[in-house]
């Protein structure tokens, strides 16, 4: 292990990066960090260097001992690292534009994670972070991989199946956004709401919600149910349950849960928003030009409010603080993307889970829920049968198991339209896929 | 127990009978059935009458001792009962065309086991079967239930769940006819076919067949990625699938298959033959009328070769079959609906599933499968989700419930429509669902 | 809920009860009882007032607005309370003199938990068990039981399937008595140590134990094979693992498994000591004799050193402990008896297991250990049969049941003699079983 | 694939080898055997070519044409094999003699399956299994290997988990015995009883009873509690269940369960039998000395009766109908040791169980039973967890795990002893455990 604490965060050149360091400021005094490198690759340079002097300003206004290195060269960045983190993005937010538009065509959603563009990102990150992972097995063999790189079940559970890395957590800020939400609705602070969450990376459900440690489920679905609350989260704005449907669920949905109980409603409003302001994706290419410009200011030395309206909120909050849990051995519950080891008893032992867990120095430990409640079994094993043909496509390059992941998710009507989207994602992501293209 | 053999018939005036008399004709010297009870309901009793006629002229041609007994009192019927079948429609064929009407409006398919037609079928259905099983406790505790009545496997669940009677066999003719098809397509005897069947009811799967104990799966699924060979099955048709698809899938598929796989298509066709030629209920109807027309025929004493286009053969097959097994402690093969008890490794003991059983005299014992393959784990779950909201909100009459059941069944685009699509329906059957309606 | 907070107490004339009173006052600021009732029978009434006036006094010198009840009337003491303890002994050190003396007459080891001594004790505990529970049922439902009761792991799946009282913990001192066994070890403070229970109660194993949070796993086990440090734990001695033995096992065993892993040595032992000394309910009979001398003291206000020689160190800390966890909902994490949910992977998701939960205002929630190592699983489940045969037996009364149960317990050498030993003890605690005599 | 059918047997020299002819004969027309191929080592020559010469003279007078061969290579008689069959001892009847006669020193059972003996054979069998499993590899990657060697169940689980042999199959005469033995208690014949079987080898249970396919549990418990009905299985004399643990445990026992639930009876009786007449490996051996004997004797052309007294009785049976039902895909029911899969709950899913099973031309399925009874989980788990250890001993050449598979036996009383014999046998059987002595 290096002398002091070293963090190696791979994709450093996002526009996410001044959250982190942000994060990593705030928290100082429980995580002493000594060097952050950040890593990109030879297309991402420019930006690398815009966000990593925004982030040497940064960390020099705090007064902080932090060295900041910008490098191109993943191993001297690995080396002896004690976390490393990944937010990068495989063909950048073209690719991810394409993943959104190539779908919409046939009258099917998207969506970046869970679905038609989830499983390509998958098909293009998988086989990089396998790489890393392999890196990381020879270079910092101790250090914990924090992955933020969507979809990040697919890639915890391709991780935990492909790789000899044991210690990987897949983070989202999911979780403490519905938490926060929460706490808004009650009008309370956040730190006196409790949720056990249980599902899968954005398929993730509350399962019982506590204020003070005594359960308001009741009173919280009673409060969903009124229209006026329900659009408790942003990014993805909920499009009103009805309440016959979440009293019947009768546990808190995540805002991607839209896409598959509203799936028309989605349908019908992604295409609007694509042809009006375009796609997400694109909407984010121009948010992240400007930020960029805002990034290049000499005088910026603080994480702009801006980045806020880019999504993402609460990850440095949510990184940092499962970092520094870890550190401390602090014990505190987290929900995180880790091995489920029976802690949801119908999804297999050894498959990644998001799941409430606590937080050891020797990581997360999920706490046991028994089952998840019947009505949202099927669609939790559904995106888990995804996951993992997606991720076994990824890695041997079978086309076969690619058309067969995209068929059995539930947002695609056919076998044939998952053939026809398949076919042509694999064409215009051809230079990202080398696996299905040899 | 009876002097001889009794078997009641619940739903005697169906259009079926003809098949099961053929069956009891045809097995005789194995199960030397004595009486035969033929109940039904006052508004089925001239059916009744026209159908227990023809069985009488049926049997009185084979020569055989069996008496044919008309009747509208179940009560007479199940006393001293050996088996009781279960073949009867509540709200007869005008609702069925309701369960595949209405949801056509909102561009939703009404399927009608495992779609929003199988909810209310089964709202419908499971408070009778739950009356008929608290009679059979009372009357014919040693008797076995082997339900035909759709959903079937919404039907063996509930009363799995909800009743004391624990001899209850849901029967199929899927299984069997995919089997016949098999054979058909290998142009071999059906005898040297066997397939390992696992899943639910309409949503089976075979693992894998073989030829003489020989696994031909790998030669199979080349032969069905073959277009030319891929309706195989009568009744509903293949629509063809997309051979990177089976070949992924690595697994026989049911003809209910396409709904779930080949939604948007089926979603088409449907509507198209609805408007052409009416639905399926309504063709059926038309067919019955001609049938039960042929059936006043006094000179008619076999089964007419007509029945075949109703759809539903092999059933007198498969139910004889399955009795005489079960009579004579056979220990033969047989898929039938029941309960679990851990041979499908991630669905719970206490449900019903449809599996290649052993059929001995204390009931079928199911083969161990160990676990799904992965890729279909997921749609089995939710439509065991889906049964198992659905038989809890016919029960209950839970308003909130049978929303849920809608929203999250796999054609269901959103919850908000899963709401029209109940509402509706919960009217247009009203008289059938008093559970709802109080 | 009574206004403020009560606390009743069952068996509160016990000779532990001023540990129980110290560990109140000592929390006093993070748990702000207000109302003490200690409830015991008649037969135990000059013992509850000589402990309770010794209560009284010490709550009186902390200084602490603590009302301290002492009655015979049980409903009074329930009424509204907040929590319930058990910690009473049905047929009192008299009744445990036989449970040891009894078996060693057949050269069997008597053990007043998982052996022929804690059948018994089940059998004469469980019934009274339940009459409390029903009792809360209706006075105090929302209250916890916090269970001290030997055999805890017994009486605590007893509750779980034989009464409708969920909020029930069976507590023991051993796991606490192990991580501060641990911490002497290491020469390290306690609060740095953390051991991942798991198993049951009295057969409990650490599956890894941290100092600071890093795992000092085989650093421990290597000093455990050193014989001058096995004896870490007082009460029940080590009498030395073979290093061969305990680095295969490769966990943390509990000083009750010498009664298992060393049978014939502990005989030779016990018998030795019952010989020359008395068994250890003959000794303790003594002891306490003296105990209660000191306690008649007006001028005694505190624990007296000498409680400590009784056994049961660490009760009053971890008991304490465990309801100012619950009342301030401090999710830490502490090893408790509770349902199973899950968290170990081959044990029933319904049974009482001890492993290391999150203590919440809500109660108990294991963390997921996936399965027990290899080595252990045999025995556990052994205990486990041997706990629910034993319960099944004390609820129905069932003599059969009580010969199985006695039959299938590792300590016992053979039906036959399983017969001679509970014929022998259903004579000998005639008084106390009722519901094998009537 | 050989032209015509090739059985190879491991151990040909075997006195059992007569049987196993007797049972190819009898079977010639469902199974038509080309050729046989008895191999045996070098120190085995001389009684492979007494038993393989009578071998041929069998086949001779049943004036079939079956090749005969004797061999001392292995691979020539591998080479293209249909089914392997091994029932060869590594060290022959002298090691036994050893595996009984230490243990006995210490007060133990030896026991030569699932006690400290088994351990010993088993860490001898082990190493030549896996030799011969990648021998098979290589030489007839299709055969079947039909395990008669004991531990089988040991044996059995060494090959699922440390070879790729996947066609494997454990094969006992205990649970065929039990059925003829109730079949005898009933005075009815074999063919019309059925036992559900499950458990492990030589720890198996029979869960019902069936006559002519209806359970008759509760009458064959009622009979068994009959003192005179118990000692209904040859070979080891039931010494009389007390009738209330029979009952309690409602299920029939295998006669290796008096090791377990009546183990200080057996203690003394096999110590006096080894006093007054020898351990059973030392009478066996008189006796396998007479049979050779015999064996030789030009005219004898049948199995000879003395056989019989050697145990191991239906041998020829249970093998040869094991593999004729295999060849002809009979589908009946046979209980043999198999891959759980999850079959029984709580036993891994990849262990070997004995189970009853349908026998397919692609081999054993198990039955699912759900769960074993909850009195008999504990023993189960007990003597897998012992398997399990040690066949990792016998792999690895691990002493520690050695010492603690005999620890955690229930037979030895403790770490100590089990050290002691450890390292007693350890050195008496050396030479036949190198990899435990480099």
């Amino acid at each position: 292990m290096a002398k002091g604490l070293k963090v190696a965060t791979i994709g450093g050149g996002s526009s996410y990066t001044p959250e982190l360091i942000e994060g990593f400021i705030k928290r100082y005094d429980e995580f002493p960090l000594t060097e952050l490198w950040l890593v990109d690759i030879e297309a991402g340079k420019e930006k690398l260097e815009i966000v990593g002097n925004l982030a040497k300003r940064m960390v020099e206004k705090a007064g902080l001992p932090i060295e900041v290195h910008l490098t191109l060269d993943r191993e001297v960045a690995l080396k002896d690292a004690d976390f490393v983190t990944t937010q990068f993005r495989v063909g950048l937010l073209e690719a991810r534009a394409k993943d959104e538009r190539i779908p919409l065509k046939y009258d099917v959603l998207g969506q970046e994670t869970n679905g038609p563009g989830g499983l390509f990102k998958g098909l293009r990150t998988i086989p990089v972070i396998i790489d890393i992972c392999n890196d990381m097995e020879r270079l910092c063999p101790d250090a914990w991989l924090i992955n933020f790189t969507n979809p990040a079940g697919m890639v915890t559970e391709a991780v935990l199946r492909y790789t000899n890395i044991e210690k990987v957590i897949g983070l989202c800020n999911v979780p403490i956004g519905i938490e926060m939400g929460i706490a808004k609705l009650l009008e309370v602070e956040h730190e006196r709401v409790h949720i056990d969450f249980a599902g899968l990376n954005h398929m993730v459900y509350g399962l019982d919600v506590y204020l003070d440690g005594v359960s308001v489920k009741e009173k919280v679905i009673d409060m969903l149910t009124n229209p006026e609350n329900t659009s408790f989260v942003k990014n993805v704005k909920g499009l009103g349950w009805e309440p016959e449907f979440i009293r019947g669920l009768n546990a808190l949905t995540c805002p991607y849960h839209n896409y598959y109980y509203k799936s028309r409603e989605m349908l019908e409003k992604t295409k609007k928003e694509a042809e009006e302001k375009g796609t997400r994706a694109e909407v984010v290419l121009q948010l992240e030009k400007e930020l960029f410009e805002l990034y290049k200011d000499p005088n910026l030395n603080i994480k702009p409010p801006q980045l806020e309206e880019r999504g993402g909120a609460y990850y440095s909050d949510a990184a940092v603080r499962l970092i520094t849990s870890i550190y401390n051995d602090k014990r505190d519950i987290q929900p995180v993307n880790t091995r489920n080891n029976g802690a949801i008893a119908s999804l297999p032992d050894d498959s990644a889970v998001e799941v409430s867990c606590i937080i050891t120095k020797e990581g997360p430990k999920p706490i046991s829920i028994g089952d998840l409640p019947v009505a949202v079994r099927g669609l939790v094993q559904q995106i888990k049968s995804f996951e993992r043909i997606s991720a076994e496509a990824a890695v041997t390059g079978d086309y076969d198991k690619a058309v067969l992941a995209l068929s059995i998710n539930p947002l695609t009507p056919s076998d044939t339209i998952a053939k026809q989207i398949v076919d042509e994602m694999m064409e215009a992501h051809k230079e990202h896929l080398p696996q299905f293209h040899q």
